[in-house]
């Protein structure tokens, strides 16, 4: 009976464990902290610990890492599984498969796509471990429909996620605004930025929907040399690779989009293809046409 | 060595079954996910489930359900435990005693506490928890200060979230467009959805930062009106109750917002406290003044 009631107990940690990182990714937390929670001594939370480490390595499902020294602990950095991936992009074209995507003036509707809780969270969790080991201190995005992403990127990254306002009138306190060309009209746009919302020489993630033409990324990158702060990167959802354009700002896309006129059925056909964020690797998450 | 193995592949499973759960809320899953993922038999897995549900039941991290049937599985439903909802006020209100909160024309900052990351998914947390047994379709809001609270509640709703826009300069294809009256400037505003963003009878949370008068949240019911939708209820997050004011919509607070002018530091102080979302409930997150 005294067995069993240890063993049940370790199960029990076990549990509590996974569940506490799982819900704290990329957040030092401390032995003492769930030593204290069970009454344990510490040898057998770090037993326990390194048995989750070993389930999520073997399952892909990320790191557990420990930081040595006084404020030291284990941090969790979460990956997506392989078959994970498979999946979300089985489900994202699913979704682009379903209903009319290329609106009028040539728009690519994607709105319910990025508004799905389950895509939403899966994009999160891949943009993020790309770049959890890159010290990212916020991530940014414009309003407003990049802003989902952001969050569930954010979320994963455990830092502030920090929205640029096209016309913020609401107060906010001081801004700094910046004029930025828009690739796709030509015309001179305004964004601007609460001072209160971003630390200065902050390192940020920008991420965003779409890519067009660039002019908003590149507006962000003003943006961001307006506040000092250094770029960890830029990742988008989607970037249209129609026309030969002008020069793009530096980045990464999740999958490329190309539009194609078919005389036949007289509409313009979405194809897409993997983006440059899976360039070095052999999977190909999907290829497929839609309309 | 054959028992110690066994004993290896339960604890393994039930790390599995534990991570997979936090990542699916309100998600149906079948037993036979974890069976093919294991290549175990049906009856060891309700084992496995059994003992991860009375582990998340023991710490009040939420219930497992069962549910019966041909397309019969689990979902599990989320729930934050108490000492963690003390720690997330406690953790807003510090945020809230740092930095200057009232702003010129008497707003008040907050834009920083619904950024972070952590703040934001525990919200999400609490206030989907309230609302995991009302068969919501979706969480909507307005543009841009409740996205990041609508994504974080959407995500442990497992349902899409919904933005309504103030303007939606960037083609959406069509839009329901309506017209309502701000309450701070007795002003007529529009504001309008895209018919493809949200399905016609669907049941809907309004979710939104900050109920000043009540005009965005009427205006977002007329919306719904629009849609066919029905209302699943009203959270914000924060209401100012200062002036005695014009009838509100139905709603739920997380918490309650004073400002009080204090002739001697010549500055409005904020004064806070649990907001109506806690009125059946003895715990009291916080009282406290800010300035």
């Amino acid at each position: 009976m005294g067995v069993e009631a240890k063993k049940f107990k370790r199960n029990h940690r076990i549990v509590f464990i996974c569940q506490y990182l799982m819900e704290h990714p990329n957040q030092l937390v401390t032995l003492s902290f769930f030593a204290d929670y069970f009454d344990s001594a510490k040898s057998s939370i770090s037993e326990d610990i390194n048995f989750v480490r070993d389930v999520f390595q073997e399952n892909d499902l990320g790191d557990i890492r420990t930081v040595a020294g006084v404020s030291g602990g284990i941090i969790f950095y979460p990956t997506i599984q392989d078959r994970d991936l498979k999946d979300l992009f089985q489900r994202v074209a699913k979704k682009m498969q379903s209903g009319k995507r290329v609106l009028p003036g040539n728009y690519i509707y994607m709105g319910d796509v990025l508004q799905d809780s389950d895509i939403l969270n899966r994009l999160g969790k891949l943009i993020a471990s790309r770049y959890q080991q890159s010290g990212v201190d916020a991530v940014m995005t414009i309003e407003t429909k990049g802003i989902g992403l952001a969050v569930a990127v954010a979320r994963y990254l455990n830092v502030p996620h920090v929205v640029v306002r096209r016309d913020s009138r609401d107060a906010e306190g001081s801004t700094i605004s910046i004029s930025y060309l828009s690739g796709s009209l030509q015309t001179v746009n305004k964004m601007e930025l609460s001072k209160l919302a971003l630390a200065p020489k902050s390192k940020v993630l920008v991420v965003d929907d779409f890519l067009r033409n660039g002019g908003t990324i590149f507006g962000l990158l003003s943006m961001l040399e307006e506040f000092e702060c250094q770029l960890a990167g830029v990742c988008v959802f989607a970037e249209n690779t129609d026309q030969e354009k002008q020069k793009l700002p530096p980045h990464e896309s999740l999958m490329k989009i190309q539009m194609v006129y078919n005389p036949e059925i007289e509409h313009f056909e979405l194809y897409t293809e993997p983006g440059s964020f899976f360039q070095d690797q052999a999977f190909e998450p999907f290829t497929t046409s839609l309309h």
